[in-house]
């Protein structure tokens, strides 16, 4: 067991439950004789280079608890992938500070960054633990079975548009929802869950793992409101046409310095979408709404199970750090075999979940590439927990 | 007291408790000797010309009582106002059914219909009792200290903006929230009920109920980010610049039967007050949202003051029209002049609240335009009832 101070961050795009996985990291680590201080860093690795911290061990108890409840991260975010002088700079400040323990809890960009700086500290021969702690709403991370964040986006997502759907059920037409979701479409996919009838919406789901075609997408608006009456959409942000050129790209530039397009705070993709069905398919009534950062921000509405995987997630990784077994690794989610849902929580190589995300499973998305299936929604149900009661009356006639 | 059947509609735009309203006018109605069958017409006025009717003595205790707790209009909806030929089609259609007693639960243009139904049935001296039911999450009645509907919508928005305001703790930049309101900048102001501390956001509040200038926005946000180093804004969908028109008619056309611009269901507002940040503020991060429909049909989180009250509003229209005392009105709330909150409903003449809105008073805005005051917030705090708790760390520097 290697004796040291510990440093924590907090990167990429927050969630409703990423304080979980401080809290739970830095209260793990308050329990155990092989960590000494505890740095929060603000705003990732940012307030590493910029010298600034927050001591972990003098928050009481009570507002650890409290934090961990509260949305969005509560270190402060950044994005910005390491250069090799940043790990220079971030070494020196980190010698300084005698850490032997970084934990940094994101998505994959995020893990990208854990792995650069324990490469680099290897080369350097700096003995340091590197940690990756999950985290995303996208639920895009490799080797889990899904990742913290993402129940509680989802649950968002699927409560929204079942309120939508009742909306739409009372005004008619057409409602396009746009949800999150760059290259998967788990958070979109979400959208069923909320479906109890027949004919509840949405009743077309368009997913990044399938090529979106716009005359495609006229055909099965048609096809919906002459089943329905009305039809209500959940699209992805992220959906591309066949050649892969994401449909909000022809409207927009801005990219992060991990060289990403800017998919979300914007409503030009519903717009766009919503132009196309009065246009194309001669319907007067059509309504866009682009859920945007709602979906992982939204007090008071987090999956009880998503709270606490998040929360074990950062005492797993606090663990595996002191238990000297790996020097540095990301935390995955493992579903259990049994009919009962259970989780268990493995270290797995950093390059493993770097970088490179996951998709939809092939299972999860029906023939017709515009729905989930039974099994999308057996596999997220648990994620989510259950939804709002919501009723309708048995309509007999007078 | 008349006997006769009774017939009830919703109308206008869905709230999450519009259905608390009609189901306790029904469960008022089932226990009243005055009232034979109970007529549910579907999609409002449209519904009776269509003879689109189901039995509302059939529904089952909990079947009501689970509608009750449901976002939007189970017995749909519709925005039509109805034309002298309408009525007369109407008339045929109730005097057939036996119709006393008509009750339509819906905002403004609502009650201009019931008034409308209301004047042509004294002309044709059909004898029935029209009333008005309030609902409207904009809370724009007149002779109303506040509407079923406003509390629930306004819950939402806080709670959104609050985990908003977090977000962009996290990640810094301008975030502009676009939040629903033709006329009244109520719901737009419930954003500010999230504010604990003094740097929370929203950092600017723009109500319609103010002319909206760029070069002042522009210079607003500047002031707000050497302040705050970040900016929340928070801005109504019906904002209008000095003349009276709104910014967003500058980018859509459509209107409904009552004459009104489109608002809601586009994100143009948001994308165009990003734009001018960036562009005249040099601000790189700028991210808007529209919360678009959601704000009226989220299930799970209605005020339970609100929910309350709509269901008493319901329970108030039907004693009413079976007390003979008047034979049309709406019902209104009145809050009582005691310190503790509380309500009272009474009766108003359906010109009183027909067709022209309210707005906020004076003593809501602050003098620059840009915020509300803290009269606002003491009076929309019961209304919207306690908000999910967040926490910050203490932050003492290691």
């Amino acid at each position: 067991m290697k004796k040291g101070n510990m440093l924590i961050a907090q990167s990429g795009g927050p969630s409703m439950v990423i304080n979980q996985s401080l809290v739970g990291a830095v209260l793990a680590a308050r329990d155990n004789k092989a960590v000494g201080k505890i740095y929060g860093a603000l705003h990732g690795i940012q307030g590493i280079l910029d010298e600034q911290f927050i001591d972990l061990k003098k928050e009481s108890r009570t507002t650890l608890e409290a934090v961990a409840n509260t949305p969005s991260s509560a270190l402060g975010s950044v994005r910005r992938k390491p250069t090799h002088e940043d790990c220079q700079a971030i070494f020196r400040v980190l010698r300084k500070l005698e850490i032997r323990y970084f934990f940094y809890i994101g998505g994959n960009d995020s893990a990208e960054t854990v792995h650069i700086i324990n490469e680099e500290a290897v080369k350097e021969e700096y003995g340091i633990c590197c940690f990756h702690i999950p985290k995303t709403i996208d639920n895009d991370l490799r080797e889990n079975d899904h990742t913290p964040g993402y129940g509680s986006a989802a649950r968002f997502v699927a409560c929204a548009v079942k309120g939508d759907d009742l909306d739409n059920r009372a005004l008619g037409g057409v409602k396009i929802d746009v949800i999150m979701g760059r290259n998967a479409g788990f958070l979109t996919a979400a959208a069923a869950l909320g479906r109890v009838e027949k004919d509840d919406g949405p009743h077309l789901v368009y997913l990044p793992e399938r090529p979106f075609s716009v005359d495609g997408f006229v055909a099965d608006v048609k096809a919906a409101m002459k089943k329905f009456g009305r039809c209500v959409v959940a699209v992805s942000e992220g959906i591309a046409d066949k050649d892969g050129t994401p449909i909000i790209a022809k409207f927009t530039q801005e990219t992060d310095s991990h060289g990403n397009v800017q998919l979300s705070g914007t409503g030009a993709l519903g717009d766009l979408l919503a132009k196309v069905v009065k246009e194309q398919a001669g319907i007067k009534r059509v309504r866009a709404d682009t859920f945007g950062y709602l979906q992982r921000s939204f007090p008071g509405i987090a999956s009880p199970a998503d709270a606490m995987e998040a929360r074990l997630a950062g005492v797993a990784a606090v663990q595996a750090a002191v238990n000297d077994e790996v020097s540095s690794g990301s935390v995955a989610i493992k579903r259990k075999a049994t009919k009962k849902y259970g989780v268990d929580f493995v270290v797995v190589p950093l390059r493993a979940v770097a970088k490179e995300t996951r998709h939809m499973p092939d299972a999860f998305i029906n023939k017709a590439g515009n729905d989930v299936t039974q099994a999308f929604i057996d596999y997220a149900r648990p994620l989510v927990g259950g939804l709002p009661p919501c009723a309708r009356f048995a309509q007999l006639r007078a």
